[in-house]
């Protein structure tokens, strides 16, 4: 019996509109980043399992998608379970049921699905180092895959675009990834992203200042809340965590921030004034701040937000993250940061790394909700010949050759059917124009044009056809 | 301890080089199949087991990599196990050692990587038929995985390019896909491929007049082997399979065959001229040959093979294979043909297609070995600018961005180091200029633009050097 057809849930099919605008998408990215001088690298869909595990915590190991070894790999695995059952299980007559499932993932796969582009792309830098030379502008556009749980605008499969520069600790990054997300942003015609950014310095030194040093994270997770929870709130948890009340009364000046940029960092330094490192931050915050300031941003706003933390962990230095234009109600649409011993994990020390990242699945949902993919780019072939039977059809394909060398993508209706059913496939596929060439137009050696939208029709030669057309 | 990292075996990183040559490859395809109204579909890299599994033969089975289930996997295998040995297996202390691989399989995994594009594409037209307008013409450029042991040129990950029609058995169809493949391989550069066309008909007539029609395939396998073997082999083999010697003479025209596509589809007539079916594929062979004859190749050969079988099962009518050009050491670089019920296994009948493919790992090997990649495709950054401080780098960041807004590719040099080591990393980046804005030049608002493989300086105003480099 047939099977029912289906995809595995949390993947995508992609039809021909919704690939015409996701590579208008990538197109885009790809080209900015190219004028930046960021040049592409790609990596494989599967990596081995020791380059994955372990580097994304806990839920990430459950969630990174795990392969099969080839062949036989349950006989292997007996055998495993017979030293197992000899060595130091002996007693049990069956220890198949002690067995647990992350000890069977071990012997039976050794490789595992791509789960992000940063951790690859360490790996790659390790590996490859003698043929790179630092500082290193590399982009990645490929999917990665995760076993999450499936939901509205959350998939198993998807895109990342990565930027980042390896082997130099210069702020120009920082200040020129800023320029790259006003660039992209603009060219995609989704004006008026903020770009937020904040220093892992800044949150460290506050956490020296109100002596809670040693609860950094703790500190940062709450207050990474203050959007959604508020002020009352977020100090609770503080309190809750083990904060003292005295180091968050000090926390008070970070509540009231407001103003621009430059009002914010004097606020802060004031606050700062005692942490070396915090010091250092606003150094950092204000260099790149005045270098976007002389340089001006096209449609794009830079904020300062000391509240954004994201994978501090991860992050060394700058932290950012872009938001939607005001109205749109979408998570964020890119996000990246510093990040000093990514290269460490694979025995690579002290090169130090900045990237960013845009979410290609919000970015396309934002321009959708906008309206702002251009009309030209989910149009189909742009011109069909209707097929009148073999002569006609031998003379079209003379003509669609002709338009074809031109560039004009141009196609024969295979079959000899009704001119109305070949009428009606046209205006299904939204195909702008036809060509009509029966007998009389064979005879008289002409092309009748058929503009759809508009109705219109004209007479042509091939030479007035190609023209209209190109 | 830091792992010393590697990737799996048979899977490649690409370096920026190499992903701009196979995007080059990868362009130039997508731009043909477009012009001849071709539209992209996406499908997901993992499908569900079902979809995939016993479409390809027991040893594709083997070679679809599996992933395991999420969560804990083993304890559901464990319970199935258990209802197992309690109903079937009773009286067996340890059904553990009874159990086999592809048991295993069945309960630990439910999704698979794509193995080919052609059975995901099947599914897709049988899922989405309400939304799809027929004819359908797509086309699908995406990696596949395949756990073939890796040797030269084979990979467990590579990309196929597809492109099909689906839903209309028009003869215009091959012409087009002969036509395809001239068009893409003349806008390649590689000039002199030979398409091979043959019928699934005329194997099948041959098969009738010999007498040997229950042995088809074994008729068509000795015969596919005629170019490596010789005729000698290729009789033996047929006799050992059990073809009657009458039959095997009865062949004879057909190693003797000779000459242009014409002559030999003569000496076919004459020999087909007692099966209905081969004369069917004769007369669709002639329709092709003349609809190419009329419409011309650009570069390429149109030949017939009438021991061109491919995956024979498989097709229907027309099978296409095309040869790197005379001299180029190279199995196939593309290959295709007729399927009439491709689309059977997911329950939607009588929708024939025909489709072609590129192999693009040969073809970027044979780009390389003739040297017909073009030199511009492997340009890094256009413009470097030297690092001379602070003050300078502003003032560098400036004109760079004022030459991004023109589209050109330009970066500044991260750190303030001596110009040597600048200059060096422009040297192996291979980048052609490289500014220098230095204290005198910052004075008097000049650029000295310098051209690095002629080592020609010039001092340019910004609005000269953005004409020179744009």
């Amino acid at each position: 019996m047939a099977q029912k057809p289906s995809i595995p849930k949390g993947t995508r099919d992609f039809n021909p509109q919704e690939v015409a605008k996701r590579n208008y998408i990538f197109n885009t990215i790809r080209t900015q980043f190219e004028i930046f001088g960021f040049q592409p690298i790609e990596t494989p869909s599967f990596e081995n399992s020791e380059t994955l595990m372990g580097k994304y915590g806990d839920e990430g190991d459950r969630l990174i998608f795990k392969i099969l070894n080839s062949g036989d790999y349950f006989d292997k695995f007996k055998t495993v379970v017979k030293d197992l059952s000899e060595d130091t299980i002996t007693g049990d007559l069956n220890p198949f049921y002690n067995i647990e499932t992350n000890f069977v993932t071990k012997h039976i796969s050794e490789k595992a699905l791509r789960y992000d582009l940063t951790v690859p792309f360490a790996r790659y830098v390790v590996q490859h180092q003698n043929e790179i030379d630092f500082p290193f502008k590399r982009y990645q556009i490929q999917p990665v895959w995760r076993a999450d749980r499936p939901q509205k605008g959350r998939f198993r499969e998807f895109y990342q675009c990565d930027a980042d520069v390896v082997g130099s600790d210069s702020l120009w990054q920082e200040v020129e990834f800023v320029q790259l997300y006003d660039a992209v942003f603009t060219a995609l015609g989704l004006h008026g992203v903020t770009i937020k950014i904040n220093n892992r310095k800044i949150l460290s030194g506050i956490a020296d200042v109100i002596g809670a040093q040693d609860k950094l994270i703790d500190f940062t997770v709450a207050l990474d809340k203050l959007d959604k929870i508020g002020e009352e709130k977020v100090k609770a948890e503080m309190l809750s965590k083990g904060i003292p009340q005295s180091g968050i009364d000090r926390l008070q000046p970070l509540f009231n921030l407001k103003g621009d940029f430059g009002t914010q960092i004097s606020e802060l330094k004031e606050m700062l004034s005692t942490s070396e490192e915090g010091k250092k931050g606003i150094e950092e915050l204000e260099f790149i701040n005045t270098g976007i300031n002389t340089l001006g941003l096209k449609t794009a706003t830079l904020q300062l937000d000391v509240t954004l933390a994201r994978g501090l962990n991860y992050y060394t230095g700058a932290i950012f993250e872009v938001a939607a234009p005001e109205g749109v109600k979408m998570g964020s649409i890119g996000g990246g940061g510093r990040y000093d011993d990514l290269t460490g994990i694979f025995g690579l020390k002290d090169v130090s790394g900045v990237g960013i990242s845009f979410g290609l699945d919000r970015i396309a949902l934002v321009l959708e909700d906008l309206n702002l993919f251009p009309e030209t780019i989910t149009n189909t072939v742009k011109v069909l010949f209707i097929n009148f039977g073999e002569a006609e059809a031998m003379a079209s394909m003379k003509a669609i050759k002709a338009l074809r060398e031109k560039g004009v993508s141009a196609e024969l209706f295979p079959d000899h059917k009704k001119t109305i059913k070949q009428f009606n496939y046209a205006n299904k596929r939204n195909i702008p124009f036809v060509v009509l060439l029966g007998e009389s137009e064979l005879s008289s050696h002409t092309y009748t044009l058929k503009n759809m939208s508009s109705g219109e029709q004209q007479q042509l030669t091939l030479d007035e056809l190609i023209s209209a057309l190109h």
